[in-house]
């Protein structure tokens, strides 16, 4: 039997793309559609309330293109807030002016491939805890997207020995730390939970970042011959009064 | 021509997953919404009659994320009795506000890989009837996917002999027993019947079991090189009021 | 060049599969459902009268699970006479509340891998001819699939020679005959017609049989190197009574 | 650099498939029905002139199942043609109650692999002529399918040298003579143009050959291991009365 | 580690296609029909104004069949401005008779794999300026896919080195060359921004040369073993007045 990476899991996430019914949306008064905003930046306001408070965090983001209008990025110490939160969306009055468009459920994980050996309880250490409980900074663009390691014929990640992946792993997280700085980056694993085993959060000031770091990651052997992806979501930031004129018609 | 395992076949499963149509729901009046949902906690009532009187079993839980708002398992000592209740389900108001996300037919199974050799019917063992007629426990949370087994190349499980499949499914019973205690598992076979050939429903009140056991199983040669899974699907339980509130508008 | 089996065929085969709208059903008055109704039990009437002069065929069943609620397989003696059926079923009333859900188009087929060797023409054949044209008993209960013979790497049945595809056809039939008097198989070809190669009818009393019959083909050469499945379809038969309760709401 | 086939490409194709919306056709009076076929009948009239006037061609004919209703395929010197013919539909009365299924983007073309030497402009060749402009016969039949070939690992068509493709079309195209006179076959490229690489178009008074061609020539190294196969669509002449009747309710 | 080809970056493109509603479209009076064009003309003449200003680049073509109706391709030095384009179409009056079809987000890109030796600036080099930030010429037709370069056992381009690349490319670009004056192409990538890693936009007065191009690469290496393409998507120019008589009724 071979041997699985330790991990260790922070707040559980949830990744929410929606799309606007924007015909539906125009349908309706002005008064009607300026209710249904100030009720949903009521609710904005509350997951904001759980950043500052640092008991949980949320990103709200457009998606350029077709795939999605928007995501909604929210994390919590529990499942069940992740889900009482999606629930209390769909109740809110917007909501019926959006059509589901892709979701993602993980829990923010940090693997031991690339950890010291140390008597410590890693969820006691600060650095530790500071990437499982993040605080998401503002950054002008997001970037997410889902990944498996391959199981395919020779391309088998899962056959692999401990000491081969640790290897590989370290050559890989190189590449992600010349990016400190510029990128910053949250995996979620959601081995259990969805599709796909783990999902990739980018955050940068700087969104040609994201192309380059990841085209980077290519080339790096973990990617090229057993990184396997899903969608790709890129988006900017909804802050400030973006978050109502977004919706203003 | 190899041989296929034997199987020990107990009650039929449909899992069966939906969407709300919040949209429409909120349009129809409170007294309507009421109604609709008296009606469908009385078909719940039914089918946990049939839990207590043990002629069959259900679950109701919500799913997280978008590809569905909750799943109703059920669990018949016949295929007939799992289409009248699909059918008397789609004959509710509530389920006029539904949309269906997903399905699967099964029956529970136990694969004969692990059995002892006894002259024994295995039908009337009180431990296999337990297995085959499950009680289901009332977890706070639920993990369901189908599964198949590879038939690709090198990698193909359908190939191997019965020798080698044994041993590979010894170690790979080894995990699953491991979680003993925190996971409960129950394995329903549907080659012939849906487009996998097993489901696989997890039950935990620690959600975070679900990812550990999957991943875990992922390094297992079983998984590793013949596993190739279908949709992930996790909720938590709505049970007590939460069966009334999560309808409520 | 390599030698294509040389095949039998019979009578054209459509199946319909059909999800009923529900939440439109219930919407128009008990008056107009019931005319659909007893419009749609005329049509059936006529398919049974088909039936009954030996010019054609037709089941009509429930399927388990949310892929589809019902289907519909006709079988007649010319492509048009399909068309026309089809055509005419669009045109009834309870088809405006029925979804398109999947449809099949083949022909029954016999191949000639298993044939003896004679100068008889095998069309004269009274046992042949009850396969070609075969009559189809009210079985409790169906299961439909379609299949392909793969065309992957070393796993390509089109690149075997005749004597080798013979001699795995032999074996893959014996399963087949091992479940005589317990499933009735009908096998009916479709390249050139639908998406796969094959349909493959199952008709049993016992549901389970699908399943043993099914997965124990699974371990055989002939599936486990060369089968590729589309998806899988089980339902229970709609007679009697139960083609009118069925719609009743 | 391996070598391309050098192409002879005569006229651009459309096949437009639709499936008819008829719940909301039967919801419009008799009267704007007959005023949508008649709209319809004159365009169709239209194309029947052009193929008179040997200015292009067109084929009108039902699809079986559900995938489509009916295809129209529509031939022109001109892609800016087809182009104005789909948009002239669409703004028919009748486009309103059909609902897209698929379509498919090609121009007519003859291969060299089989050409033999010669100084001559195959461009003024009569026989050539009438395959690059063909006229189309109202046969009975008709069958649709898009094909690729293969660029999988060992199975690459595009890594083979000219004179092995030569070869291998040699022996494929014996297979489509011998069905001379029963099957007329219509080979268009998409390359650059659609989703596969050709679209091949059967004609036939005999639905079955469509049938025993296919599965002849997957036996056929050319298909058996570099042929990938998109969906087939098969159907029936929507001629004289059939036009209209069809449409009736 | 391997090593990733640098790439110099332009202006961010978003590909839109979008179908028609016509049935909608035709519901509303001819009075708010040509409203919403004029609108729509408004909006056009802001993106050409950009382009004379060379502040950015659009193109306005028809797609030939289902696929989409028209795809409009808008170029901008910042993907916020093309979010920004993107929010504002959908808020225009005609954006509510539109369906989503397609979408895909990318930025020019040119490789270093054909590069020279220089010490020069290269964004400050006008020949590379023109391709980064391209003025976009009004050609009869446009063609556009998504593509990847595989990583599928032996067939990985990202473990093949520097050298073999450039290699590679060399000859691929070649066949590029020699379609000067006939095609116009613009590569674009977008790994991390979309779900394959390059877009490729071709522009021709003669809409075969799309064909010969696309045919004559996929027998050169890097496409016959490296190449993986999504949907193509062929078009003709809407300027002039069919802007405005492709949307009349």
């Amino acid at each position: 039997m071979n041997e699985a990476a330790q991990t260790l899991d922070g707040w559980y996430v949830l990744h929410d793309l929606r799309s606007m019914d924007w015909a539906s949306w125009k349908l309706v008064s002005k008064e009607e559609r300026q209710a249904a905003v100030d009720e949903f930046l009521a609710y904005l306001e509350k997951l904001q309330k759980a950043d500052d408070e640092k008991t949980g965090a949320h990103a709200f983001y457009t998606i350029v293109g077709q795939k999605a209008d928007f995501m909604l990025m929210t994390l919590r110490p529990t499942m069940d807030e992740l889900q009482e939160l999606e629930t209390e969306f769909n109740k809110l009055a917007i909501a019926d002016f959006t059509i589901p468009a892709y979701s993602y459920v993980s829990v923010v994980e940090l693997s031991n491939y690339l950890a010291g050996q140390s008597d410590e309880d890693p969820y006691q250490n600060a650095h530790v805890r500071a990437r499982l409980y993040p605080e998401l900074q503002r950054s002008q663009y997001i970037c997410f997207y889902p990944m498996d390691k391959k199981r395919d014929g020779e391309d088998n990640w899962y056959m692999l020995d401990m000491d081969k992946r640790k290897e590989l792993m370290r050559s890989h997280g190189l590449i992600g730390r010349s990016y400190a700085g510029k990128v910053k980056q949250i995996i979620s694993g959601s081995v259990g939970f969805d599709d796909y085993e783990w999902g990739v959060t980018l955050f940068s000031d700087d969104v040609l970042q994201f192309k380059k770091l990841v085209y980077e990651m290519r080339f790096d052997e973990v990617s090229a011959r057993y990184g396997e992806f899903g969608s790709f979501f890129v988006g900017t930031i909804l802050d400030g009064d973006k978050k109502e004129t977004f919706f203003q018609i």
